[in-house]
């Protein structure tokens, strides 16, 4: 006897028949004896039309009004999967962000939580019913509704978890779990059936979007253990859960993630001095421009290179602002290119094996990709290379680490 | 200098377009240095929207859920209201009933308010801000969600003016104000510019439904004066207030009511004993079957005859029933109409004019109207008549009470 916070998005709950079917995968549950906290999303596309109203009065609507309006999204759909639950003789009891006390900050449009308060919640599960609870939302001290920002649905639900200690947060999705990489270019990519924090932040943020980063994160702090899965199919998904004591069969690589949506941008022959990357990445942060990776290698005869790229979609502005800097700064010149990819390799395995980076660098070498940009981290290695080789590289990179799905079919 | 309560009716916020129109209506009492507190309902068409999504769950909604869904309606519109007024350069603040901590019972779908409290409320105000806030809707002791019951929103209006001790509570919709009667039967109806609370009262429960009834009696009980406006032309609508000095020219008659949605059954031949009135009552109620005009006169040879007017729509049921209280009682016969109408003349003046009910009489019988059954009031007398007599009716005693329009146009 678990108890469980469920979390389901809002392709999950889009129509009636779909909430329905949630409804019924709760009573599953509660049928098998576990207690179930449900937090819920807008039903897709309802989010984008109350926003498309606000934008019909106010080009950047009022920060306060938005969260009122926004917020109706989600209250539509506890109460809705309340009556399913009810109709299917389950007791069950919605509350908003507000009702249940999900304290935030005042930061309209992306407030953080502060504090859950856990007493009706708790109340409610010890008299067998399912509480139902409106995600992405919650008030600040003064009582003003308050939303996490877009996805913050996720990090309801982690929080949740973690304020009442579940067993488990899961998080049911429209994809069945986190897989090595994506399979729409790896036909062999397997899905993960574990998979550590560090190692799902860094998938993630290198473009598997399965789970909100923020979400990943609160549930590492908070060491919750995080289950992504379908809705719409069976199967135990994904465990995202802190590092278990060493294991033989641990792989030394969990997967391979990629992005080609950055461009990078170079200042060659720059003045050799301290605060030089500071006074180039300034004005680039001042403009709200991303940066994402960041090289720059020994100096040379008092210059050096300095290389970091960005969202594709900044490349212009970036490349603007960069021609001013080398200006001031007397650099050489500044070159650029929009047409890059940048393949990771991620995996706690990495930190005790020597070899890996190397082991990298051969098999894009073999394939003869070029690497224009290496960066590493604890547990992942990134390298920038031309787009056009993206998917080769991301297929021998799946195979020469052993993550290939095997051709023998189980069952 | 005055404190206005408006509330706008679903119509007059059920586009982005209307709701802009009614944040620079509120704009223009702002200019003029009013303090203005503004309950709006939803947009027109979405509590039918929501219903529609409860009922494909479940065929009578849970209460509880009903209420957490049905109240988004009015929160998306004060947020919009909020953000129009905004984008106009006035400062304002929207409120959930829960937000604005308006305290009602916990009759889930037909809640009644208990208290408001109005410090936020004055805060805002003292601080130049329009305040915003969703009809409907409240907050029972434990936090739950409530709903006062459909067009509750005037109600919501009604309470705020009495709490806040407004100068006026103003009811804009989509008619300029209460009528003599229906224009639509009788071309030469005018417009009110004042009239009782009493009266309103009767008027509105014959069938002019301006406003509903709840908010009228709640406003007379608080002295709350009551203006209703359209929202769509400028005019000064009709103000509903207590009783004045006694002033010459009051009209006797204030407005002819009809109602063409009733049927009449009568008991005939009933043994005349104490009880037999409940008797017969109690089984129709029971059924929950509302019985509006009751009638029975003197007993003749120890029989008496009973009649009562139902809803149409209750017509078959209630005549069901009635054949088996017959069969118990005793009774000679049941017999019954649903072609019938009732005709009423309403006003205050009629309390010190002797002469009103002869008056109507011989106006009908003039008409060759045959009157069915009678039945009066202090401010009013209603005749029931067969259906297809109903407005010659009403056009002869609108003529015959000097409501008529004069044909002089004015301007």
């Amino acid at each position: 006897m678990a108890l469980y916070v469920q979390k389901y998005g809002g392709t999950s709950v889009g129509t009636v028949e779909r909430i329905q079917a949630v409804a019924e995968k709760i009573k599953r549950f509660r049928d098998q004896g576990h207690d179930i906290v449900v937090v819920v999303s807008a039903m897709s596309g309802e989010t984008n039309r109350l926003i498309g109203l606000a934008k019909e009065i106010q080009e950047t609507p009022d920060p306060r009004e938005y969260d009122v309006l926004v917020s109706t999204g989600e209250q539509v759909t506890i109460s809705l999967l309340s009556m399913a639950l009810k109709s299917l003789g389950l007791d069950a009891r919605s509350y908003t962000g507000a009702q249940v006390r999900i304290k935030t900050d005042s930061s309209h449009t992306k407030a953080r939580i502060e504090d859950i308060q856990t007493d009706l919640m708790r109340q409610d599960l010890g008299a067998g019913r399912v509480v139902v609870v409106a995600g992405f939302q919650g008030m600040d001290d003064d009582g003003n509704i308050t939303t996490l920002g877009r996805g913050g649905s996720d990090t309801t639900g982690v929080a949740l978890a973690a304020a009442l200690k579940a067993d488990e947060c899961q998080i049911y999705t429209d994809v069945d779990g986190v897989y090595t990489t994506d399979p729409r270019v790896v036909e062999r990519a397997q899905r993960l059936d574990k998979i550590t924090f560090e190692e799902m932040l860094e998938m993630a943020s290198l473009g598997s979007k399965v789970l909100q980063i923020r979400s990943v994160e609160f549930a590492g702090k908070y060491k919750v253990p995080l289950r992504v899965l379908s809705s719409f199919q069976d199967g135990g998904g994904t465990l995202i859960s802190t590092e278990e004591e060493d294991t033989v069969e641990k792989p030394i690589i969990s997967g391979i993630a990629f992005n080609r949506d950055e461009a990078k941008l170079t200042l060659l022959g720059v003045p050799d001095l301290p605060g030089v990357a500071s006074r180039i990445l300034a004005p680039v942060s001042d403009a709200n421009i991303e940066v994402d990776m960041i090289v720059q290698n020994v100096a040379a005869d008092q210059t050096t290179d300095f290389t970091f790229t960005v969202h594709r979609n900044d490349y212009d502005k970036a490349f603007a602002i960069l021609k001013e800097i080398n200006a001031m700064l007397g650099g050489r010149e500044c070159v650029g290119d929009n047409k890059i990819a940048k393949v990771s390799i991620v995996g706690v395995g990495m930190r005790s094996h020597a070899g890996v980076a190397s082991k990298m660098f051969t098999t894009l070498a073999d394939e003869n990709i070029n690497i224009q940009m290496i960066s590493t981290s604890e547990i992942k290695v990134s390298v920038v290379m031309s787009e056009k080789y993206m998917e080769l590289a991301v297929r021998a990179l799946h195979s020469a680490f052993d993550l290939d799905k095997s051709d023998t079919v189980t069952g």
